[in-house]
C-alpha cells in the first residue's frame, strides 16, 4: 500500500480524521484494534458481511494452519463477533488478520467505504493489505453458478476505463485492471470451483443501464439488447455487476492489489430477472466464499512476508 | 405517474415480475398491501427509514386530521410497526398512506430502489403517487442546519444533467428539475425552519469528486479546492449530496412528482470534515423530517383529488 503521505499530503494537517461513516477517528487505538490487518474481504450486503465473518471464524479454528503447521485456533467465541464501529452505514468485523465489510450498492457507496477503510488501516500503521470483492452478477454467456474472476474493470461501453470529476472535470482515476499476479494465486487454489477469467461491466444502474427489459422504463428491443450483449461479450466481458471497476481504479491509485470474484446468477443471454430457487441460489451464494476460504487457508500457510 | 405498460412496454411480456431486491414479486398481494399509498418517502440510511415511520406514527395518531378535520388515528401500534419484504439491501415501512424506505448511498443504489418501488405500486394499481428524498449534505456557501430544497439535481461540472449508458452509449435519461408545483407547496409550509432553494450536485464520489482534502488519494491544493467551489456557488449549487440528480431524472421520466430536502451538516468553504455534537447532529437531521411531516399534515387535510 502507497504512503498516504504520499497520496494525499493534505491527511498530515488534520488534527482528528473523522471516518464519518465507519464511526472511528483518528484519536481511537485504531493501531490496537487493526494494526494486525492483512486482508480486507467486501461484501454489498451487511448481512453478508457478518454470515462470512461467522463462516470465516469457524473455518479458521477447523481448517487453517499457519507455516510452522499449527492450527490458527478460534479468535473469539460466536458472541464475541460482533460489528465494529458504527453501523448505520457499513457492517465491519474483523476476524483474526481479516476484515469482513459490507460496501453496499454501486461504485459511489464503495467508494465511500474504500476511502474510509484504508485510511484507518493507514492510521492503524498497517502497510502491506489486499482487498477483495465478493458478490453476485448477471453472466455474459458463463452457465450461472460461475465465478467470474475479473481480470479488468470496464464501464458499459466496454473500454477499461473508470471516470470521476477532478475539480469538475472528468479524469481517468487510475487503470482498473485487477493485480495478475494475485488473480493467478486465487486461480491456482480453484479445486473444482467453476471459475472463468473475463473482463466485468461495473454499472450505475442494475435494469436500463444493464439493458434489461424489466425495469420501469426500457426504450429498446430484444433484438438490440441481444446485439449489445454480444459486442460485450466480444469485448471480453463475461459479467455485469456495479463495483469492480471503480474498486480497481482506487487499488491501482493506491498501491493496493485487489482482486473481484462475483458468481453470476444468471446468463444475461438468456433473460434478466433473477428467479432461482431458495437451495440453487445459497449454492451459488457460497461459492465466491469458497474460492475465498481456499485462498485465505492458502495464504496463512506461507511464511509472513516482512514489510 | 405514467402508465408503465407504456415506459416499458415489455413488462407485460413477464409471467411474473421478480422485485430481487425488495423481496416480493408481482403474484403477492401487492394491491392489498400497497394500493393505497400516495407517498414515498426516501432515507439514505436503514436506521432513518425505520425511525421515520415510527415518529411518523406518533405523528399521525396525535396531530394530523383529514379533510373532515377527524384524527388520523395510528395505523398500528410499535410493534406491529416493522419493515415488510426483505431487509437484505433496504428497509421498507408502511404507515397509512405513506412509504418510508432507506435507499443506500449514491444514485446506482438509489436507482435499483426507484425502479423496484415503482413497479410495486404500478403492480398495486397505484396511480397517483408523489416521491420524497430527505437526507444530509454539504452546504456550498450556506450555514450548516439550513435545509437545501432542490431546485434542480446537477452533476459535478454544475451541468442540470445525468447520464446513463444505453446499451453502451451514453444518453440524458429525462431532465433534471424538480416538481415547481410540489416544491412551492413545500415552501410554504416550512414555517421557522431554515430553507433555501438552490441546485444541489450530485457526486458518484464523497471525497474527490466532492473535493474533499481528506480522502486516500488528493491531487489540487485548497486554493483549487476554493475556487471550485465558488465556481459551483456562482452555478446557483447550495449543496454537495449523491443522489438528486438521478432521482430527478427518473421521476422526470416516470411523471411522478418529486422533490428533495437536504440539511446541510457544514459548510464546505469552511471545511471538509463532519465534526458535530451528536446534539447538534440529531437536531440537524431532525429537520428535514419536520419539514416533510408539515408537508404530509398539510396534505392529509387536503380533499382528495380522484385520479
Amino acid at each position: 500500500m502507497n504512503n498516504l503521505a504520499e497520496t494525499n499530503p493534505h491527511l498530515a494537517d488534520l488534527n482528528t480524521d473523522m471516518l464519518y461513516h465507519l464511526g472511528f477517528n483518528s484519536k481511537d487505538n485504531l493501531k490496537e484494534m487493526f494494526g494486525d490487518v492483512r486482508y480486507v474481504v467486501m461484501h454489498g450486503a451487511n448481512h453478508r458481511a457478518g454470515d462470512f465473518a461467522h463462516t470465516l471464524n469457524d473455518t479458521m479454528a477447523k481448517d487453517f494452519a499457519n507455516a510452522a503447521g499449527e492450527s490458527m485456533g478460534a479468535d473469539m467465541s460466536e458472541d464475541e463477533l460482533k460489528p465494529l464501529g458504527s453501523t448505520d452505514r457499513f457492517f465491519l468485523y474483523k476476524v483474526g488478520d481479516v476484515i469482513s465489510v459490507s460496501h453496499g450498492m454501486g461504485q459511489p457507496s464503495h467508494s465511500i467505504l474504500l476511502h474510509e477503510v484504508t485510511k484507518l488501516l493507514a492510521h492503524a500503521g498497517v502497510k502491506n493489505v489486499e482487498y477483495f470483492r465478493l458478490g453476485t452478477s448477471g453472466g455474459i454467456g458463463v452457465e450461472p453458478g460461475t465465478i467470474v474472476l475479473s481480470e479488468n474493470g470496464v464501464d458499459p461501453s466496454g473500454e477499461a476505463q473508470y471516470k470521476l470529476h477532478r475539480l469538475g472535470e472528468l479524469v481517468n482515476v487510475a487503470p482498473t485492471n485487477f493485480d495478475p499476479e494475485l488473480v493467478g494465486k486465487i486461480l491456482d487454489v480453484r479445486d473444482d470451483i467453476s471459475v472463468v477469467l473475463g473482463n466485468t461491466s461495473s454499472n450505475n444502474d442494475f435494469h436500463y443501464e444493464q439493458a434489461r427489459m424489466d425495469g420501469a422504463y426500457c426504450d429498446f428491443t430484444k433484438d438490440e439488447q441481444q446485439a449489445y450483449l454480444a459486442r460485450m461479450h466480444d469485448k471480453g466481458v463475461r459479467n455485469f455487476e456495479m463495483e469492480a471497476a471503480g474498486f480497481a481504479s482506487f487499488c491501482n491509485r493506491l498501491g493496493i492489489p485487489a482482486a473481484c470474484m462475483c458468481v453470476t446468477l444468471l446468463n444475461r443471454f438468456e433473460g434478466d430477472q433473477v428467479d432461482l430457487d431458495p437451495v440453487t441460489y445459497a449454492d451459488y451464494c457460497s461459492r465466491p466464499w469458497k474460492l475465498m476460504m481456499n485462498y485465505l487457508k492458502m495464504a496463512h500457510a506461507q511464511p509472513a512476508v516482512e514489510v
